[in-house]
């Protein structure tokens, strides 16, 4: 096989066979394909396409480049979840422990900040003790014994996928459907799950920007999954403002333990958090029971359940559980994990609306202020952060405080305080507010 | 500047700004821009084009990459063809000495042969003693005193051309039309010429397989040309079948001599090249009287000095003239260069009619026997190649010869004639015979 013809066929729009994909992932990940030519072939799957056949090939492909997790020890049905990213998104830590806590397991490898987008694992580093870096072994053992464990993505799993993305970021080639989808699937499958929820974000602080785009990725994800013979299912949901009302990475778990430690008496901290949470804990639930053979009860029944493993401390203890099991300690979160000790006001320039808060620019001034990393050999401030005490659509006075910001220094404080003013915008009227969950597939 | 940000620009099918361009194409000759980076771009490039203001500078960064010959000195109006690559063209070693006898000056920079493409270099290379290898100062002597010369590409000439095609080669991105436009345009500038003329053949042997593509391709050259301030125009010419009856390195330079050596009663030794010969030379011609003013006499009268000039050995002594000048043997060329001693004949193998000899086939039999390069490493075998004794059309009968092959040795002899059997295919009617000359641009 010649690389330079196979790259002439799918320019031309044509499928590439098994065989041709084969020659040409294993020969680049091997190092015998040059990256000039890996680029120039997925510029042209930007442009041409793949199949569902050549995705599921692909797929396949990056998933057996490395090791899959060997979860057939678990007899629980083995469920998790994924989000193409937003700002303050945390509810991996909420749906983690519920599920565990109602007789699912649920494994997790996850990523780390980059750029403007915050990590599942720098997030949970902010313990002190966490220790997120498991051998395969370790954390099959956890997910057997806790029903949950919290890995980050090792050399081990799917190196090709690794190779090829890292050579997409430098090349504009990563928005393309079929490449996501590969991604995404062959780190997810390396999991050894049997079911997947996708949570596709659209909005100013996702990678979708439109509807029209997530429910494309969606609906890809979703025949994607199937074909590899998983349960799957995928919400659209809204990311035109963070979730939650804190953005760092102690603060956000600071937020998920108040959220599972409340009674049942207590309001919700935090109505779109709750509600997108259990939307798709829900889903994730109802794929359980279907691995199982079991029929879901009515949808009323199953949230109920969900509400009661939160407000009956079951799901904090299953979080307490795991924390210790890695190595961290749980009197810090019970105590609130510090942050960081200098604190500012970020507030209104003048009287009207919250109108808009750009998910991507609070990402980035999140970055400004160490919180996250420009590039992925930058150390973490997991003390710095963003609480937001308005959110889209609330009425501000001129003066009024929209955010305190945790800062470890004046300077990189001021930069955020700047990045935040360009990010929240004030309208004169109240803007029209997008619905949280925009779409089932 | 980033470059995947302009990468992306040109993905969306935006036009990239001079300086845009200049901080592309200036970083990748200096080595500061990957290659990764730019196969992905000119993929991009392939599927969105550039404008023609986005090929102007792409042809003038190029052009001003390396050296560009000075031939101010030289007073006569300085001509050029370009032909986009055919098989058996050899219309460069007439068209130079019949237009240099005519009072035009006639700088020639030529390449070397590859895969199936011959190269001119190599051709005259076949002649005991010629060397093309000439310093920019030395190619300038002679086309002032003698009205023409022979040099080979050099490092100092559009060296971001050269680096820029290589990539490309590899990329599967040379059939781009912008591309393909600057990398002639910026070679042929580089030349120091008043006028071009451009030969785009299309056809089984041509890099434009319709005529469609050819003349899209004739009509770019022309405007760019025009562009950069000279005076051009094109032909488009029928490549399905080899240009006169000869294929090979040194057996072309004895067709040309003796289509060069024949008086005023010999017939021309073959029709179709001595046609596109004299419709080269009549374009080029006309061009060269009108850089100087002049308003050229009738078609007739043109071509009938033209044929003087063949017919008078006018053109022949400046061809020997050049060739001793070069370092070349002449008594080698007036005897017949030497072929390779062992011939076999390439038979019918049914009675028919020629229907069809793909250009390419034959330019890779002819690399199948020695006489062209895989790679460009590859040493050239001049003394082999083919004399065609039939042409697309000819009636033949089972058994009799239409080619003579000369070989180096049985085993790459069998191959090429394997490879012929190929090419040539043989119909049972006569086929429809295109046009020579199909357009003029």
């Amino acid at each position: 096989m010649n690389t330079v013809t196979l790259i002439k066929k799918k320019r031309a729009g044509e499928a590439l066979s098994a065989d041709e994909l084969k020659f040409l992932v294993n020969g680049y990940t091997a190092g015998e394909i040059p990256e000039y030519q890996m680029s120039a072939l997925l510029m042209a799957i930007f442009f041409k396409g793949m199949n569902p056949a050549e995705t599921a090939e692909l797929v396949s492909l990056m998933l057996h480049s490395g090791s899959i997790v060997d979860l057939s020890n678990v007899k629980l049905p083995k469920v998790d979840k994924h989000s193409t990213g937003g700002i303050g998104d945390k509810t991996t830590f909420l749906l983690a422990p519920i599920l565990a806590s109602c007789g699912l397991a649920y494994p997790t490898i996850a990523g780390r900040s980059l750029a403007h987008t915050g990590g599942t694992i720098d997030k949970l580093e902010a313990i002190p003790g966490f220790n997120c870096a498991l051998t395969l072994k370790r954390f099959e053992e956890l997910v057997s014994t806790v029903g949950l464990a919290f890995m980050g993505q090792t050399e081990e799993i799917c190196p090709a996928d690794r190779k090829l993305y890292a050579l997409r970021d430098v090349t504009a080639t990563v928005e393309s459907l079929p490449l996501i989808v590969a991604s995404i699937m062959s780190k997810k499958l390396a999991e050894g799950i049997d079911a997947i929820v996708f949570d596709v974000k659209c909005g100013s602080g996702a990678f979708m920007r439109t509807e029209k785009e997530a429910v494309a990725l969606a609906k890809a994800l979703v025949a994607t999954g199937k074909a590899a013979g998983k349960l799957a299912s995928a919400l659209v949901t809204d990311m035109s403002e963070p979730l939650g009302r804190t953005v760092g990475n102690a603060i956000e778990v600071n937020e998920c333990v108040e959220f599972l430690r409340r009674g049942p008496q207590d309001p919700a901290p935090d109505a779109r958090l709750q509600e997108i949470t259990l939307a798709l804990a829900e889903e994730m639930y109802v794929l359980g029971l279907k691995k199982q053979g079991k029929k879901a009860p009515g949808k009323a029944a199953v949230r109920k359940m969900l509400l009661s493993a939160i407000e009956s401390g079951q799901a904090y203890s299953k979080f307490l559980e795991i924390v210790s099991m890695q190595g961290g300690d749980t009197s810090a979160l019970d105590s609130g994990l510090p942050l960081a000790a200098k604190k500012v006001p970020f507030v209104a320039d003048k009287k009207g609306f919250i109108g808009a808060m750009d998910g991507e620019k609070i990402g980035w001034a999140l970055t400004g202020l160490g919180g996250g990393r420009r590039k992925s050999s930058d150390k973490i401030e997991h003390s710095v952060g963003f609480s937001f005490e308005k959110a889209v659509g609330s009425a501000v006075k001129k003066g009024e405080i929209i955010a305190q910001v945790y800062i470890k220094d004046s300077k990189t404080g001021n930069l955020a305080l700047r990045m935040l003013a360009e990010a929240v915008e004030i309208t004169a009227r109240p803007p029209r507010k997008p619905k949280l969950i925009r779409k089932q597939i």
